[in-house]
């Protein structure tokens, strides 16, 4: 099948490099531990230049079969790449953000190899206290493009730093980050609360509960910074032990954050029930919050897949870059 | 002046000692980097015997001298050396907790001098969620026997385990605690938001200011795994320059701690106006929660000092303690 569109996930600590074929079909993908923070750094030769740039290799390592046996095959990425710290920069656009609006704002970066490298810019939102995000736009247009008729509907995107979308005619209108798995990280590794910590084999859905549940207990107002103490006093207690513990310390954690989120949003939507969510991200994290966005009154929650290289394939053809790859091919 | 007592503030990190005379004054303070997760292991001679074990080379350096000069002086010691990776567990009393209870459970571990070291118990509240302090319990008896009129009061704690307890009629009869000051130093040293942070030369008072408005506004509904995030964004929108980054994240946490008891406290009391809170501690600690405090609603907040060696000094008299020295000598 022919191949129409490299499309690049690239983020702080991964890359994931896509060949799109007609339709924005997968026909192939490569995961590689190459984000912007850990970039290979052997130079090498690549089309007869020496070189020593880590996004050049990066690039290189994860598409050059590629894009030898697709001459003139369009390339895009999306996520940290554009960052400041990344190979070009690409400003963030302001919600509310489309697609039309994100397509004509790509922002383009020539490698060694005279390939354009076509860099999906980040979105900010101007509230009180700033907001952005860069990838995960992305991933939103995947979904509202697959899902026309959404609206309504808030899609959740679990991880490192969590973003929750409002989204509204085809638009990002706002959005919230919570940084509950990057804490959570920080908490099991560089605090008293992990030293008692053993991993367990297989995830511990009660404990996870537990800890979901005591977010919404009274208990739950004091919120985190207090309730994070009760896996040291359980465990003190003999009520938790050593490898019930990090799912708990979970369940709390995105507990606490979904408690928050719901408590937010009853108030800006006046009497309105919540909103459906949809859920983009790793089906195991994911599955975890399924669970606790139940226990904390959301109805209505489905996950969406391949939300990335369909939110690529969308933002390439919007922006003319398919086109361009069919008349060479 | 005689010496009565040998008083040990015994914790994770720090040894402090003080050498008490009649009526408790402080004759003289040593403070060592020998907590119970950082004991001296260099083996060497103790009154004949050779020894290996941390806690008795710890405890003598920090007294071997005043032991010498003082012959039959009665020791007393609390905080982590009574935990169960202590020198000897003094296993928690339950709450409520006073002077009295506690005195009688004491626990001694007999050095290799033959000097008996009496350990202060800890302090357990067996609630849904149950709570611990160790070392805290001794310096709110400190607090109460130097104020005996004290009632309906909140005692403050700030620390790397902020404690808030409420007493009663002489007793410790609630508290709660806060891991604010650990997840302070997890959220500099090992996320995102330490990577642009630059240390200021002194403290930042506006910036500090800012972070707890932060809490106490609208925005702070979502709670701090999502308004920490506001320490990346205002930088990254120039609103927030490196050095001040540190003292707005501290006011952040620190008012999310205080609007947090500040909410449970009012739904805790009734009608009842806030409590009078009296805080002990670090003083550069105490005036940054002083600062909060006034901002979150709090009106009456005052200053402590000398809590731990009045409170090992009650409790040691109390104990029939000093009697004994007071016969030997």
């Amino acid at each position: 099948m022919q191949a129409q569109l490299i499309a690049l996930d690239w983020g702080t600590t991964s890359l994931r490099a896509y060949l799109l074929g007609p339709a924005g079909q997968v026909l192939k993908m490569r995961s590689l531990a190459c984000g912007i923070m850990q970039l290979p750094n052997t130079p090498r030769l690549i089309a007869d230049h020496w070189c020593a740039d880590g996004f050049e290799l990066a690039f290189d390592e994860a598409c050059a079969d590629w894009l030898q046996d697709n001459p003139g095959i369009a390339v895009i990425a999306c996520g940290m790449v554009g960052s400041a710290q990344g190979w070009h920069e690409a400003a963030y656009r302001e919600t509310p953000a489309s697609l039309g609006a994100l397509s004509t704002a790509l922002q383009t970066v020539r490698s060694v190899r005279g390939v354009e490298v076509h860099i999906v810019p980040g979105v900010i939102q101007h509230s009180t206290l700033p907001n952005v995000m860069r990838g995960e736009e992305t991933q939103v247009l995947g979904v509202l493009q697959t899902h026309p008729h959404l609206n309504d509907c808030l899609i959740g995107l679990p991880g490192s730093h969590s973003k929750w979308v409002q989204v509204q005619d085809g638009c990002l209108v706002h959005f919230d980050t919570f940084m509950t798995g990057e804490l959570y990280a920080a908490v099991c590794e560089h605090t008293i609360l992990g030293r008692t910590q053993q991993q367990a084999e297989q995830f511990d859905a009660a404990a996870f509960d537990r800890g979901v549940q005591v977010a919404l207990s009274p208990d739950g107002e004091r919120g985190p910074l207090s309730t994070l103490f009760s896996a040291r006093t359980l465990s003190l207690t003999g009520q938790l032990s050593p490898v019930q513990q990090p799912d708990y310390v979970s369940g709390l954690l995105i507990g606490h954050e979904l408690v928050a989120l719901g408590n937010v949003l009853r108030r800006r939507r006046g009497g309105q029930p919540l909103p459906a969510i949809i859920l983009i991200g790793n089906s195991q994290l994911c599955e975890r919050y399924r669970r606790a966005l139940g226990a904390c009154g959301f109805a209505d929650v489905s996950l969406a897949e391949q939300a990335t290289e369909q939110g690529l394939w969308h933002l390439a053809q919007a922006a003319g870059l398919l086109q361009h790859t069919h008349l060479e091919a």
